[in-house]
This record gives structure tokens, C-alpha cells and sequence, in this order.
């Protein structure tokens, strides 16, 4: 029943799940999340939880402790931290050392794993874009780097290499999930270029590749979600490429979340 | 933005209410109290948060950390414990010995209070009928009892007398708000009958009182929110008594804890 009086998108039997981060505000998974949980018909809503560093250690496990708390996603700073929170840690979650996504398991375990590589696999199989066997170059070697480059690692490309400006980095990165460390970046027998620095975020107008023109054949990924249309991908775009943005990887991490979330 | 990937009724920047209880399914709170955060314009929600009684008093201190979290609004059975939250009591509550609100003040204080009472006399308000001058029977004095007494008695009633089954409790609340103690429930001189008791609620068939007939003049509300014409009512509404509801009670209270949330 849905009057003045009352609302019709949370009530005493909503399932609860919370993003915890600091700062929260500019957090775009509440709106996201909530319209997936709808989407698949699940009573459930996704809230910020904004916890301070000084306070994480003693409010999440206690967090964990709401019965109808059905799990957490976890942003910037707490990414590493909150492995500890976890009981069973995923696959991407020991590639990478960090998590995103916390879940209360059928089974009353609390599962984690982190789903930004995921994502970013997620959205080239929803546009129909193979991986496999194909040559990837993913630059930074970052958070969101190690996340796509241990998802990337699991498609079978023909090579994945992995540019950083800082080379211990890429090369440490390379190693845990077996690519290659690229001393420079070059779309040179490149079949697919992934952005994972934030070099072209917001007002950035800059590059991260040195490049004035791409082959017409390059797949050009970029992580950002702010704007939309990074200078990269603009240039992709004007030189005939197929592009894929961050708000698809996100898209389609948010599926494999929920999925996660509900135990499928 | 409203699209089909995200709703708009909850962002990073929305700030969070719950309702703590066990169980937790049955509460009306979220869908209400978050109704009269939108019809007020406020970016808020109230979301059920279910603590099971061993888990209490660890969680609710810090869960009172979240840097987002406005307040939190109390059910059974957690209204008498919840008291050692706050760091200002209010009147009511420190008549009653209970809270349903606790809030985060503007200066970062933890302020409670309890509204069931002055949810009751503001649904009279609203409906333009006074209390002050008139003789008022009070059925029940377990908590929401309590609770109405306690604010019935700051409206200067020409009497307020209390009726339980169990005469000592009774005759305790009466001491307690300064009303007087009835033997039985009559409605001979009685200008105003409440009923505070769990009698015609749900599937209960019972009148709390025993009569076939009332005065035409006299006034009778129901604390009952389901359902919304109990046994009591029914039988006033077929004498022509003008009636109040649990349910108008209950958005009463909403308004007044609401006006507490936001330092009104």
C-alpha cells in the first residue's frame, strides 16, 4: 500500500546493505545498487555509512552484527582494511589484497571478494567483446590496476602487459597475476588499451598514453566514471575505435555484486 | 538524474535514521517516518535495523559512530535499555523511564525523548479537540500507557484517571504523572475515554471496557493501530461519539520525532 503517509521502497522487511567509506557523500552506489536490488524484484536498499578511520575497527564488526545487514561494499580507505572483516576471501580478494564487496553466505559466513576486475570483464562480455586471445595493455598499476589486471589475467588474453609510471610497481603487478612488464606505453600490436590511471579524471585533459591517433581496430577501455567521455576515449572515438567506459564496468560490477550478494 | 540505473530517493548524501527492535519485520516506521522526511524536503531515510538482545549493548554505542546516521528510533523490547544512550533525557522520558527517539544534535549530542504521549495529544490537536478542562479515563498503564498519561497530565485535564487490571501498577502511574487512580473503567463523568491497552487489537473481538452504549458527547481514542477500527471504536463510532485512531496517534508522533531529528 502505498498513501501520503508512507512510502513504498523500504519497510520493516527491507533487506539493508550499506556502502562504508570516508568521505561518503560523493559515493554513486546507493542510487545504483537500489536500482539493481528493484530491478531484480528484491526488497533490499543499499545506505552510505560514513565511518571514520579512527572508528572502523570497532564499528564494522559490530556492523555485522545486524541481522537484516546483508552486506557491506566498501570504498576508499578501507579496501585492504576490511579483509579482515571476511571469514572466506574470493579469488580476486587474494590476487589483489583488497575487497569491496562483504556478504552474509547462506551459510552465516561472511564472504568477500573485490569485483572492479570483474566489472570491467563483465562489460566487455555484455558488449560482446572477446578478450581472449586478444593483446591487452592496461596502464597503472593502482588499486583499480590490480583488480582489472587479475580479472584480465583470467580471460585468457594472448598477452597482458602492464604499464606504470612507476616501473617496481608494474612489475611487481605483472608478476602476481603472470603478465608482462611494459617499460612504456605504445598501442603497438595492441589489440585492446585499458586506462586504469586517473590520469583524464574530472577536469584532467590530459592523455595517458603519448598518442595523437589510434588504429582503427584498438579497443580502448577507460576505468574512469567521471566524465563519461574522457579525453582518452574521445580521442578512441574520433579515430574509429570501439570504446567501453567506466560507467559500463561499474554497471557491470554492480550485476556481479548483487549476484555475490544473493548467492548466485 | 532519475534513470533506470539508479532511483532518487537515496545518494551518498542522504542522511540515515533507524529503527532498532526485535523482531523487526512489523514495524511501520520506515516507510512512514521516511514519508514525512520527503514531504518536509529533507534528503533522509529510516531504514530497520535488527539487534538481537544479546547483541545490544555492543552494537548500539557504535553504531552511534556512523558520521551519518541523524538518530534512531526505538521498539520493542529495547525502549527502557536504550535510556544509557543518550546524554540528555527529556521530560517525557524522564517521566516514563523509557526513549523511542534518540537524535543527534546539532552539537553532537545524543538528545532522547519519548513521543507515544505526545503523539496521542498532538493527534488531538490536529484534530482540534481539547484536552485541558476535560475528564479524562486512561485504560492501561503498561508502556504506552505510561506514556500517554504522562503527556495527557502536562495538558491540564480537569481530571485524568487511570484504570489497569492490575490496580497497584495503576495506582503507581498515578502517583508518578499526579492523575488519580480508578477502581474501574466507567464512563459517568468521563469526557474523554483512551484506551492504552492491548484489548481489540488484531484478531481480539474485546472491548477494554465493559459497556453496550456511550454517551453521545463522549470522546474516545484507541492507541491501536491495527486494526484501524478496533472493537472500542466501532462501538463509539455506532453511538455517535467522535473517535481518534492509533494510526492518527501514530503520524502524530512521526511529526513530533521528525521536528526532534531536525532540532525543532
Amino acid at each position: 500500500m502505498q498513501t501520503l503517509d508512507e512510502v513504498d521502497y523500504v519497510s520493516g522487511r527491507t533487506r539493508v546493505f550499506g556502502i562504508v567509506g570516508h568521505p561518503i557523500a560523493q559515493v554513486r552506489s546507493p542510487e545504483m545498487f537500489t536500482a539493481e536490488f528493484r530491478r531484480r524484484g528484491v526488497d533490499a536498499i543499499l545506505v552510505p555509512l560514513h565511518v571514520l578511520p579512527e572508528d572502523f575497527a570497532l564499528v564494522l564488526p559490530q556492523l555485522q552484527r545486524l541481522q537484516n545487514l546483508g552486506g557491506l561494499v566498501f570504498t576508499i580507505p578501507y579496501k585492504a582494511q576490511a579483509c579482515a572483516l571476511a571469514e572466506v576471501l574470493g579469488g580476486q580478494a587474494q590476487a589483489v589484497g583488497a575487497i569491496n564487496a562483504l556478504a552474509r553466505a547462506a551459510d552465516g559466513r561472511w564472504r568477500a571478494d573485490i569485483f572492479d576486475g570483474l566489472g570491467c570483464v563483465e562489460a566487455f562480455r555484455r558488449r560482446q567483446i572477446p578478450l581472449a586471445g586478444k593483446r591487452v595493455l592496461l596502464m597503472g598499476a593502482g588499486g583499480a590496476g590490480s583488480a582489472i589486471a587479475a580479472a584480465v589475467a583470467r580471460e585468457r588474453p594472448a598477452s597482458l602487459a602492464i604499464y606504470d609510471v612507476d616501473p617496481a610497481r608494474a612489475g611487481a603487478l605483472a608478476v602476481k597475476v603472470g603478465a608482462t612488464h611494459a617499460a612504456a606505453a605504445t598501442v603497438e600490436n595492441v589489440d585492446v588499451l585499458m586506462n586504469a590511471t586517473p590520469v583524464g579524471m574530472l577536469d584532467d585533459a590530459r592523455l595517458p598514453i603519448a598518442a595523437s591517433t589510434f588504429p582503427r581496430g584498438l579497443v580502448v577501455f577507460d576505468a574512469i566514471v567521471k566524465p563519461e567521455t574522457t579525453p582518452l576515449l574521445a580521442l578512441a572515438r574520433s579515430c574509429g575505435c570501439v570504446t567501453v567506459g567506466g560507467r559500463e564496468m561499474m554497471l557491470g560490477q554492480i550485476s556481479k555484486m548483487v549476484d555475490f550478494f544473493y548467492g548466485s
